[in-house]
């Protein structure tokens, strides 16, 4: 018998979320039967989805949803060996049962000098998110100009630096001077503070005084009012989150964009990775080549303890986090 | 020496145009010569583009931008013979000199029992866009479900029709008794009067249950906000008019489409028909022949005297047409 910790949603969240809105609980596990493993948290992600979604795929008394890599202690299913490493979405668990159905094992050739938590970042679903988001969303080419918002987090450095790769201009917004300094390290073109600059068109048109032909789309709201005026024609929208309005308590309202839309012939597509999850050991394998090239460098801000899952999510959405937000267990 | 009656726009639209933005004038013009042609108008277009692109084509003093189907009446130039018509983008004019770079012939082999008329409405630039905004921005395919606003009005009426030839089901929404009517004649699968109906929610969700594949935008505004919460997932949005937020002296503003565009992974794009213009005789001649065959019906709302057009350019913007809005001269 193993006593697994877990997080439960106690309350819907009711704007930015709260101590009282998480609970902790203790559950006893059975023996894994044939076929299962028994999991044990290495680290987990905390990723700003979980805030939009909290209605959609939770009720209340439910384990909070999100992914971890475990470390398989105990094995009944010959493809998980014990001690072996996999990505799960048990959601906010110490320890679980699987049958293996939701778990990827961990990319084999995995270097030595590599943290496994990669695989929730730069090499994982962030990861796939930006790559998707630039190749079949956008569809960016080389020699184009391409604005990110949310630049440091956890998708938006993973954004630049595959749009540098692939020859274009990129121009980053971020909350805090240390983010900024972060991504001129990356090799951004140009970067601004949000938070400090005194007008945001002025910053945005500084930055690219011809427009841009690219937008990967991580906070929303006025800042994407802002942005759309200063799209060249026929530029193209990816809309990866909206973090901005993830915490109101009824919907903020802004000018219509549609009207631009027209006017510069826009095109603006939301977009999960998911969908190309038949792409993901591809595309897996091309983000870790780039890692290890050194063209796509990575930061992770990790949280210390299980306890502490609740402040680090809430601290992430506040933006604490310089690339991706993690709790190692 | 030719006296040509013009209307100029005296002063900048505030909110809804008025008759004192309108001023009538009377130009002289010379004798055309080598190469030109002397034209007189027969039918005007009314557009609402004209209305969101008056302050960016147009400057206090400017005659009022549009085409019209006119008749050459003196040429010397013979592209252009003596008697024959064309579509000119001169604007508001009774008579215009041309060198004939802006014109463009009428179709041959038009046929006799149809009205010129049509060369500024289904067979002309609404009709292209309706065809455009379906094949190439949308990408409609058979059995797929449209829902179209506006859908009474030139491109509308158009665009309802083409889906159905596509084997669609096609959702029309209009603003009158008479429009619904006029669309259920056209073979629109179910049409509503948005301003009766007691919830338009209610209405989009009666007429297609299962949700929309395509929306073809033309209203905008809070038509757009409800609408888009229905569309089906990879869901696709053409917009081509925001006829509900062009009269407003400040912007509009509604809940952010964002959100729900990443939720349902849609797609929105904004379009001109002149994109296109490369198709535009083919897909001409496939608006007359679709015409010929009966399968594309036109309707027109005919304002007499070129001294009304102030008076049918802003009844247009209101509503007052079914169909294609003309003057005759």
């Amino acid at each position: 018998m193993v006593r697994a910790t877990v997080w439960i949603l106690a309350k819907h969240f009711d704007g930015f979320p709260k101590d009282s809105d998480f609970q902790q609980k203790v559950q006893e596990l059975s023996e894994p039967k044939d076929g299962e493993v028994l999991l044990e948290a290495v680290c987990l992600s905390l990723d700003p989805y979980l805030r939009p979604y909290s209605r959609v795929l939770m009720k209340e008394g439910d384990v909070l949803i999100g992914t971890q890599v475990a470390k398989v202690i105990q094995s009944k299913n010959p493809a998980f060996p014990l001690g072996s490493h996999v990505v799960s979405s048990c959601g906010w668990r110490s320890h679980s049962l699987s049958d293996g159905s939701d778990l990827n094992p961990i990319m084999s050739e995995w270097p030595k000098d590599l943290p496994l938590s990669l695989a929730l970042g730069a090499v994982g679903m962030p990861g796939l998110t930006a790559l998707y988001g630039i190749e079949e969303v956008l569809g960016l080419q080389a020699g184009e100009t391409l604005l990110v918002n949310g630049a440091a987090g956890a998708v938006g450095s993973v954004v630049g630096q595959i749009a540098k790769i692939k020859g274009c201009k990129v121009v980053g917004s971020a909350g805090s001077e240390g983010k900024v300094a972060f991504l001129k390290e990356l090799g951004f073109d140009q970067v601004f503070n949000y938070k400090t600059v005194t007008s945001l068109e002025e910053a945005l048109r500084s930055a690219s005084p011809e427009g841009y032909d690219c937008f990967f789309e991580n906070v929303g709201g006025t800042f994407s009012t802002v942005a759309i005026e200063q799209m060249k024609d026929f530029g193209r929208i990816a809309l990866c989150g909206n973090i901005s309005l993830y915490n109101d308590a009824s919907p903020q309202t802004g000018p219509y964009p549609q009207p631009t839309m027209i006017m510069k012939q826009l095109k603006m597509e939301g977009f999960k990775q998911t969908r190309w999850a038949h792409k993901d050991p591809e595309s897996q394998k091309r983000l870790m080549g780039w890692v290890k090239e050194g063209k796509l460098q990575w930061r992770e801000h990790v949280t210390k303890g299980f306890a502490n899952l609740p402040a680090a999510f809430m601290g992430m959405l506040k933006g604490d986090n310089t690339g991706k937000a993690i709790v190692a267990v």
